[in-house]
């Protein structure tokens, strides 16, 4: 069911040095950077393989990636797998007794379809499902 | 000088229970199973697209895995990055000054050459290059 990892979410205190760091000690840059306001977060997206690496800066304290940055410090956040047919990933989760944060896909960036499960249920892993 | 996502770290509390867990929530399971007893871990191989997915047991409490379960619980351990020459990439992740753990590449897996840099100097994110 899962067809590639699409990304590794990664949480940043400082998104424009985070972005400089990783050109200076990886040799990489973003191909694109995106604010998604809903998500209180600005993602720098770095190609890797077929995968991303997601930079991601909170756009403020009081949103998802501010209080993880507050909680846990930068760092790992999520994971994000490409899913076929995102409705039977999720049902399947659901099934599975995993709490999903998103009951139904919401619209993701470059026209996608996400939606999040909590880590609760899933080892502690935030994972969220892509269907590109 | 990132090649692909080698592998995402998921350290695992249980880690038959994890496996088992894939299973059934996203219909996966490992190609293989591995304990590198120098780190104290056990590590299911699950493959996803060009990259793994390796949940990590640990073989004790002492163990750099045992001790971040008891400080973090569990979930996103590490990241590990395929590098075509391991060798540059860690000259050019000290001339950033980021501390490694591993100053020289040591066996890993599979034939492969790996070494981890510390997440204090990698935005709280503790890297593995890997040069299969």
């Amino acid at each position: 069911m899962l067809d590639r990892i699409d990304h590794v979410g990664i949480a940043a205190l400082d998104l424009d040095g985070a972005v400089a760091f990783y050109a200076r000690a990886f040799g990489v840059a973003p191909s694109f950077r995106e604010v998604v306001e809903e998500q209180g977060v600005e993602e720098a997206m770095i190609r890797v393989g077929e995968s991303w690496i997601q930079l991601l800066g909170a756009r403020g304290p009081d949103t998802p990636v501010g209080r993880f940055l507050s909680s846990r410090g930068p760092g790992l956040h999520h994971v994000g797998y490409a899913v076929g047919d995102i409705e039977a990933a999720l049902a399947r989760l659901k099934a599975e007794g995993v709490p999903l944060i998103d009951e139904r896909p919401r619209r993701g960036s470059r026209g996608s379809l996400v939606a999040f499960a909590h880590p609760k249920g899933a080892g502690g892993v935030l994972v969220e499902l892509v269907q590109p």
